[in-house]
């Protein structure tokens, strides 16, 4: 049984490779997020895959090893710290989770819709409001509060890149425009500056392929590490969060996702993608048990998603049905 | 084995009717839809389910073998005749599958956004469209491509209500508005009058909660009919349904839905609401196998969902585990 | 004196030939409104003008005889129609003055603020709504009392372009989309196709520059008419009309127009621009008593307003200071 | 002659205290400014009025001589400090002049129209835009040349109300949300700090009726200062400011007050109002020659203008014939 597991493992390993070589030309036909200008000059060709299974099997392909900023997919960790710390129900009274239709840093339906409630903790209204909300008096305690949780996910503390947070910090009009104006309407329970220094620090924070595919195994198995067997996250919230990462996951490409891929994924505008896929009852198919995936692929579409990454994924879930559909 | 399984079904049927009891309350806070005059004087305190599970077995409970008009739950029918028909890029031309965040009957990104390719097939503009594709030259022949797919479906002919029809029709300035304006902007392929007559038509039609139970077991099942055994739409086209509805399905209030019940699932503001639950792998829970659920309980919420359906729902999902996540 | 106003007569209509030869090469820059079939075909190098001044006397060049279509000038008609008949404040309550920043067609706005009373008479929805309140039962009866006022304001019976009518109704579908909105918000007093009949007809009344200057000169005195020394709109009405036509007339380029001519105008589609020219003090320029201008010249910008028809009020209204600032 | 011109005088004088005593009742359907905090603390019922006419005749009625900030008001200042430093056309090509239907603080059309000029020079976005572009290198240079002009038309040196400025300030989260997403646009041309700092800053200088009066005569008069019988603002600018105030300068309620008042003018949130009438042919009414207007009565309508004040000056428009109409 063992053996045969890890003749599965090889072979997958192998089709996975051969996958993103084949894909690798969809970097291509995206362009490196070009409004922070820290991540303009990255090699736009590379493409990384790493895949956790639940019996802690890794497989790699591409630049898997190379770090990056995690950019929106912090969001996600966010989130659960906020939710952790003061409860779902504390945390959706100041947002929603519904998708909208708009670009992730859009302000018009704040003005549109009274009151202005975020409409989901993944677009960028929604993300600054929650790193208000994270325990701390200060902006460094709230900030530590959100690392404290990743490095518990990850096994390992992780650094922030200050090149492309004060990057980001210098142009975030976009941004600081949001916050004033959920300032104004009386979102923010911090200062405009606080929560615009933790939102923005969270994007800077580095990772690779492997930390997302780890978050998503354990998101995948309802919270449970079963690599350290220990409950990390209570299992309500990492379905709730597996559900806002299903429909407002992707920018405004979520729909598409979750028709042609159908895992809960959340993506970033440095090109990385965070997949969970629980398990499912279709036996003859590898990580049917659930699996964590991470994807590199710095090239990013108009929406803000890796053109490769996402391909890979939906040529990945066809071949192997991680479809939770 | 066998005698094990009916005594979970008694058991379940026993725990469906207690909950049905307890949420039967929350009819009380929702209404009627108005706007459609025929509907108005339904009797709001009823609230009937039906479950249909992978082997065929029924259970029932509260006011379950009312018949009522499917409203919007037609919209997944049509999409899925234009797929069958004209395949599934076609019908993404015309009609995208990304959620938004606004009314079902709402106007506005259409203006706003070029082209105006409605959101997804599950609001008025996007199911108007999907309407003018169904196969036929005529009206007529266009609802009758549609009622074949339903009759294929249900093993039965389905009625229209002509009263409700009627009444819609009299009254359907909003949806005239949006069929108008998707006509100036190229994307009905008949005469606005033609589209409208199909789409009001198919919301006229008349099923039960077993009817609804039993098309969601269908998508359940990847489009294979367990009790015919049969496929009856392609798994990739049913999966692709049951992705949208659980991004789109419960108009805007789909993201709460996705986050606090999790299986996709399509209302209408007559109160029904139909869920298909896939098979998952957590072995303890009852129709782990996968299961069919129609919902009926007229008085709607603000975003048009029946209110002590959804709740119900949310209940039901979270004994028996039923999300996807 | 009067050999001394004859003098000045001749002296303008030279002026005027001359800039109408100097200001025809801006046609190059617009094109014929293509949205109407029947007008795309109209030679779009034609330029004409028509003043009327005070005592009467009129002065013309280019081709300033050619038969068109008023088009949305006739919103100036059904407006005072309106208020004659029922009364301003009637008029006021359906209908508001306000300028938007919006595009003529737009239903944005009457789904985004509730009440969706239309800002003001001149964008379609405010017509369409005024179309409605018209005296009559019957479209027939609605249409003859517009045509009726304005008979009496030309003097002559003018007639309907049934060709221009025919193609607006069955390519009307933005506004068959914005009456059917209106009438779902309860702001038509009839039905869709009535009030949308007698719209599109008062729109294809066809008229000279001759008729849309004598109509100005007839605001310009304040609804007097100085040649036939008799008043035929009270005076609060010509100037409420004036006032609506100076910040709402000349579509989303109201402002620009209003800034850069400040005379009230009103144009259309076809290429029109009707405006009054009230008296000012200013001694030494010509018509300083008031004028009317009407003016022709089919090929439009992407606003709607006649190209070279705009630039040559701009430099009239340089030279003889028609502004009322 | 003399003596009749102060019999006249004499006369308006008594009419105009009336009149004041009559309108102040309408104070009690506003309230002052809320989002302000030094603002709401004003005594609601004042109501006052200056008039100067084109002969230096100065008449005041009720709270003539209260000091208030100019809020709004100052827009106008900036505007052509701009212009008169840069051009007009420098200044168009940042900001346009088209009136909006939106509140004055709205952020919406900003984002929904591409690229993001500020749709005019009288509402915040056009405000702080036009503020950036104030000739100097610092803020404080930029504040002191709006000033300069402000003082030159005054014939005094203003104050700025401290409290006020740092109320703002402190409270300006919808102008910063503004500034940063013009700034994130690129319709800034300094920091959005500075620009907001004099924005704010000009909002709190210190004005009374009279010196409103005084600014209003010398735009009736063309820019032409009748009693220092020297041009302070070239005349196609002056006529310029005219035509925008007249289109834009009542935030969303210009239209209506076009209508019923139908002279150019400003409002701003502390009450005040600044009208500039230009002369007029007809000869029996007082001021035919051109005057200008300043009011103060601090409770404000929901559109933000003074309740009483846009009442009274409905009243002298018709009983006067102020109207440029």
């Amino acid at each position: 049984m063992d053996d045969n597991r890890y003749q599965t493992e090889d072979k997958c390993a192998e089709q996975l490779c051969c996958w993103v070589r084949q894909y690798r030309k969809y970097t291509l036909e995206g362009a490196c997020a070009s409004y922070i200008p820290a991540l303009q000059h990255v090699n736009q060709s590379q493409l990384g895959i790493c895949i956790i299974g639940h019996n802690g099997e890794v497989i790699k392909a591409g630049e898997a090893d190379v770090t990056f900023t995690m950019q929106s997919i912090s969001k996600v960790i966010s989130f659960m710290a906020v939710c952790l710390d003061k409860g779902v129900s504390y945390a959706l009274e100041r947002v929603d989770v519904e998708p909208t239709g708009d670009p992730y840093n859009s302000i018009m339906r704040l003005e549109l819709k009274k009151p202005s409630k975020p409409f989901n903790p993944m677009i960028n209204a929604g993300a600054i409001t929650i790193a208000s909300l994270l325990p701390g008096t200060t902006k460094e305690e709230k900030f530590d509060s959100l690392l404290e949780l990743l490095a518990k996910l990850l096994g390992r503390h992780p650094k922030v890149d200050e090149t492309v947070f004060m990057s980001e910090w210098n142009t975030a009009h976009y941004n600081f425009a949001l916050a004033h104006f959920l300032k104004a309407e009386g979102f923010l329970e911090c200062e405009v500056e606080e929560a615009l220094y933790v939102y923005l620090r969270q994007c800077a924070i580095e990772v690779t392929t492997e930390d997302l595919a780890r978050i998503g195994l354990i998101l995948a198995c309802d919270g449970y590490h079963p690599l350290k067997e220990k409950q990390m996250i209570h299992p309500e919230l990492a379905r709730l969060t597996k559900a806002i990462m299903l429909t407002c996951g992707m920018y405004n490409a979520s729909g598409k996702f979750a028709a042609f891929v159908g895992a809960p994924s959340k993506s970033g505008v440095s090109g990385g993608i965070m997949t969970a896929v629980p398990s499912r009852i279709h036996k003859a198919t590898p990580f049917h048990n659930g699996c964590g995936i991470g994807i590199y692929g710095p090239a990013i579409d108009k929406a803000g998603n890796s053109v490769a990454g996402v391909k890979l994924l939906e040529h990945i879930s066809k071949e192997w049905e991680l479809s939770v559909f």
